[in-house]
């Protein structure tokens, strides 16, 4: 139902083309027929009977419909597929074609063969989202911005730092998938219960040899109800779901109208309402969220059939094969939406300096504290840190000036006009001048407040560009 | 990706067939035009205007795959729809379609428009179970099986309560889903932010007259972020598929090689094997129980994205899409496997009776531990009975054989044939007579210690009827 | 590990106690005791029988610790129950204690008897999240805030609707879960495999009056491995939590720095953080998020477990017992915090006020742009109602004066200040005497333009209060 | 509720002793004093402070049951536990305590800190079940049975490839876990917002030496919303889950009544049923499958949280505490089961023999079409062997018999008895003097058809000692 109209716009448009029926199809062709070479090459079968296979099916015109089919009565696509292809072959060559293999062979051989390129697709697709974000972290190493935990403004960062998590996160998700590219995914070939009856011990030079030449790895033995290869693949697919989701969220949060200190880039008719002329929707966002849910939900039925009965799954097996490749196609359009926005995202620096202001100054009542407690005690401190954040707040008037106020009182204020570094806080103590009204400023500028925030963009970037 | 191969023969061919793409557009259709009908008979377009807008789009053709690609920028699929039937108006109908309504409104009604007929279809194939199974119920509510808990056996049930059981599984959950057929599924017109914005009160005119000219429930009040109405289908859905996953997962491990109790359905082609000449897969069972964990895992994509914030969801809406209608298909195409199933199931009665003799009696050593423990005392009672079955499994001989050898040393057996109803069993003390032969016939047998299995059957069919 | 101090603070504290270990003992006990009297009032054992064994063990101190330790080898808490009972009662009444139940008979029985008081305080919850909500609707049925559809400012609304629909969600799923609790929870009782083993007919009336005895509904048959009934249970929890979520989602929205519409209630320690003085976190909001997650977790267990296999599960029974306990004091947990938001939630309709004007008056584009289109067509409206709000916006000036300077510029403004109802944006027609000063007030003031939101909170009301 | 009854036995006993409240404020603790020495350390607080700190507090009685009850204000364990240390300090160190850190600090540190052990007796179980694993393997190289396919009899196998499926899967969920183990659970320490604030680029040095002295990893840099290291843990856990219930799925199967391959390790009490003296149930599987069942729940709750928003999650990472540390114990518990399967299995070679001849021969049909091809074609060949078989069954006769009358019937068969290999039946082509009938012993011998069984069990022993 409503498949493509529902479920196809959350998936990249150039996967969905890459694996489309057809595809598939080829890519069981292309194991029926290396499989025919390795055994030909390794004397089982007659010589020049590989060959003639591929001169027949090569160009053949296989009716994916009908395949489609045929899995009602046989229970997965290679039935009706093996039988289509025996069926095209001249007689002399029936008995040859698919010899010694079984469905799941073909099956997950056929997948893993048409995912292999996609993960390649994927890797690009992170790279580029690793240079994008690359680039804001380096423009934006000191911009300061406001930290918010549980959604609420708590002190300042820089927003380079904030784009440093997200590329971490995308980066270590990246490492995560490429370590099994890299290592391939498996060929499977074991013929009916995984043993290569009638082979003997040649079913493993097969196997090996099968791998190599469709560009698969060999696996240990074949995997039949071994799923870990399917649960390590998926999990990892979910890991850059995960990544390229926290993007999105921080995005949905940080462009609602009231925050406004990003935006996702403009494009024509991108975002438009249907009755709202004002509106720009975050379309890439809500689309990456809604993938990423229905990825989160994919995944999960990948590790409940973790575990399949004996020498074939009944049930198990075959609930992996579109949660898996769904993911694939899923992923590969988040992570596109993931590349456009850090590439071209709209940062506004000037609405993150606002935005720091709108409690009055409240959010910089901590540093302050620290400053005021080795004159206060901490719990004076902290009070009349918060006192003069509430005063500035209600009055309209700078943080500082409540804050001058209140120590003048106090006589607790010296005229000294030097400044402070963000380290000194903590470490500074009582001297017996009181406090510098240059402190004072300094304790109360957020931008002068960012901990670490410059280093962390350093020592992220070196991470990232993997020195 | 392969979503037509490795997705589609899970799902019901009849029920894809009726909701392809351009289904999905002629709901959307049928969402606007019913919108303006209800509009100018309240007077708030001028008369004529529906009728025109209908003559201009009835026949109008859609390019469902223009508007998939549209949703890319746009979110949803109404927005590229809103966009080509504004195109395909003339000039002076423009500013009447989509009058007051939102994207939301548009997706949601049309959802709910296509799937009505589905749930209809649904509650057929649940009856058509009913039907079958209370056949077989009937047919067998005395024939003896042996009941296994933890897949051990344990003692004898007749096989029409297994049925029966199954039975009240799948009308539970119909009666579930036809509660929420019969209430409706609920029209959803809000307009853009749910409170029918420029219509006033008569907003909640227009949508009450909606739902009734779509065939659709009023709701409360539109529900763009109230997602219990979705909830509540999904997880009626899912308690189908539950039910008929029960069924799947018993005849799975009944038509095991070594039980062979039940088997599927034969028919031409089904379930043989691309490698194995003698086998037959029990592949309704593979494709149900395959479609059951896809099922599941869209609930819980539908659980999570229950809560949705504010005025529309960003991703939480569109995770939706695809699980709920992927799960209708899905399950239509379970209860086709259900309805083949029971309709058709080979029972093997002798099979049944044959596994009940594995054990050597082991399995009717809990009723002569009862009916020993006058005598023995329980401990002594268990231990012989148990003793008695060891004896018999090993030496091939019947359970009550070994019982009299091992009663007659003990000198506790009279010479009386008279039989035992089971319900004696319990009740039944010492009366100084010792035990009497017939009795010891009648605690071994199975066929005796039926338990409350045939009124059970009946109870049930009483239920499944409605009376 | 670190189950109280991770997993405890999201459950009741009043449940939790009212759950504890002993507790669930407590309700096997009940089990067997009534099981025992309904035997003996059926004849089925001597008089007196079940009021020495109540007198036995009503006092009596079982040692849950040591039950606990006895499931790693019985698999279920009523093996190691069972034989401690058993222990403590003198010989002449052991053979009629457990008689004719098996483990699953009590450890459901247990639960439900266990979980029914639970239903009711969460069901007492739900009430009391009901009259404050209606409360609050009352209080705010006009009071105008922004509605913000994929977390964009959109058009305006009542703050009374936002509550009705809270207030719908939570209704609907106590009224689900109502009709559970008001069924009853189902006794369990069907013996060893289900089918009253030694009882004969008699089985089906014992399950009966232990039903009634126990406060339990009787079901059709017993459901050892036709989990509909939980299915049901765990789904209508799920429901509940899912509307409390969407309450705690958007007061999390609410809350934020940048938006400041609602606070969660004041009190003591509430909310401080362990290191910023000024920071008032939303704990209820997080507390009752973190909750939902798990619970719908515990959901998808569920769903995962419904079919189970023959007689008895193995694993899948097992696997629910924990999600479903765990479920029940989530849920209580997060409607006392619920409870406790609506009861007190800090409304801040200036805010709502302030937070409307951000945009420049864009929100009130697409009414201006309806009011416009009869001079302009609907293109032009919309891009002359854009483009002055852009211009309020950089101005800083009231949307109304850019939409008069650019009015005018075009004369298409007369004088007369006659205003309009929002119901006549959509129907008002050009009349040749140009648009009204008055009239372009109205378009562009929220208060005015919130549609049905009254009549919303009305009809919602009825409906909440059953009518 | 019932946490301990109807959670706990499902996870590691030893593990939760390890792992109750105390230990985790004990971890909570050692976070705090390693930050007060690393700060000494750095000279950011005077000497002597931290060895005062600790004085104070190792012995000190925190209440963990107060530490939980505060929890429901604080929002996490931190906050009270950080207050409850502050209380026990003289006034003098108190301002040195909890100094520039945050609660995530403290509760993803004390969490990580107490996990790592457990990883470390996870991993020593998985090389307890590899060890006895590969005895099996070595034992049964060589012992036929057979292969199951969606739990049909399909072909003959070794045991010992079973084994190898069993340990291939679990060693590589533990190569998964080890590497993560091997780069150490990361440290948390990141301060309010994650930067440091306070401390300028002296908050990644701290950090360093924080990791250094915790026994964890030091991250790039502060993870509070980037849950990649708890995605990367909590998917390795699951992929062990899956492994160990793919061995609890294989022995209930294979240790059903009817089948009988395979029994649990009998122990005294172990499986017992409430009810039935001859039953033993396998309790092993029925807790290790219950188990996984729910630690795929938890997974799927941490999935789903991954995304967590902007600087602190609301709701996202409380939700992560409970599901990842009751994964840690339920994984301990299953592979305390698992480890006493492997190493105490009854193997019944006899009854895998007996079992293999109960379809009359039918599943070595396959090798023997394969042998008939070349002179039968292979449609007619697949036919004759199939035909033969349903004779056999039929008529209880050896399968070689009724393939020899067909053959004879058909005169192909000559006298000579020499045999073949059962790599031979595929390259072995029509050679002029017909089949001989030792070829067709061999052929229908299923001991003679284990293909590259042997070959499996050395490959994978060699993959399992890391060679």
């Amino acid at each position: 139902m409503p498949s493509a109209l529902l479920s196809h716009p959350f998936m990249s448009a150039a996967a969905l083309e890459a694996c489309r029926d057809d595809a598939y199809v080829q890519s069981m062709l292309a194991f029926e027929l290396a499989l025919a070479e390795v055994q030909e090459e390794a004397g089982a079968i007659p010589a020049g009977v590989s060959r003639r296979m591929r001169d027949c099916l090569e160009g053949h015109a296989f009716d994916a419909m009908a395949i489609g089919a045929g899995i009602a009565t046989g229970g997965n696509a290679a039935i009706p597929f093996v039988k289509a292809g025996r069926t095209a072959l001249p007689e002399e060559l029936k008995r040859y074609w698919h010899l010694g293999a079984t469905s799941q062979d073909v099956v997950d051989s056929a997948l893993m063969h048409l995912i292999t390129p996609r993960l390649a697709a994927i890797d690009a697709l992170l790279v580029r989202c690793r240079s994008a974000a690359l680039g804001l972290m380096r423009d934006h190493d000191e911009t300061p911005m406001v930290g918010r935990t549980l959604m609420q403004q708590a002190l300042p960062i820089a927003f380079g730092v904030k784009v440093a998590q997200w590329a971490l996160g995308l980066e270590a998700a990246r490492r995560r998938l490429a370590t099994i590219l890299e290592a391939g995914l498996p060929v499977q070939f074991g013929g009916a219960v995984g043993v290569h009856s009638g082979w003997g011990d040649q079913g493993l030079e097969l196997m090996e040899a099968l791998a190599e030449r469709l560009g698969l790895a060999a696996p240990v033995l074949p995997w039949h109800t071994d799923r870990q290869p399917i649960h390590a693949l998926a999990t990892a697919l979910d890991a850059c779901a995960g990544a390229a989701e926290t993007l999105a969220l921080d995005v949905s949060l940080l462009t609602q109208t009231e925050v406004g200190e990003v935006a996702e880039p403009a494009a024509p008719g991108m975002g438009e309402s249907s009755s709202m002329p004002h509106k720009r929707n975050p379309v890439h966002c809500a689309l990456m969220r809604g993938a990423a849910r229905r990825l989160h939900g994919h995944t999960g039925v990948i590790l409940s059939a973790t575990a399949q009965p004996l020498e074939r799954g009944l049930g198990e097996w075959h609930a992996e094969w579109a949660p898996l490749s769904e993911s694939v196609l899923l992923l590969e359009g988040m992570l596109e939406h993931a590349a456009i926005l850090l590439e071209g995202l709209e940062v506004n620096a000037e609405r993150m300096s606002t935005n720091m202001a709108i409690t009055g100054g409240a959010i910089m009542a901590e540093p302050v504290a620290r400053l005021l407690t080795p004159y206060l005690g901490p719990d004076a401190a902290k009070a009349l840190a918060a006192e003069a954040a509430e005063q500035a707040r209600r009055q309209g008037t700078r943080y500082v000036e409540a804050l001058e106020a209140a120590l003048t009182d106090r006589q607790l204020l010296s005229r000294d006009e030097a400044a402070l570094t963000d380290r000194q806080l903590l470490s500074r103590d009582e001297d017996g001048d009181g406090l510098r009204r240059g402190e004072l400023e300094s304790a109360t500028d957020p931008a002068l407040y960012l901990g670490s925030s410059k280093a962390q963009v350093e020592r992220a970037a070196r991470w990232l560009e993997g020195a």
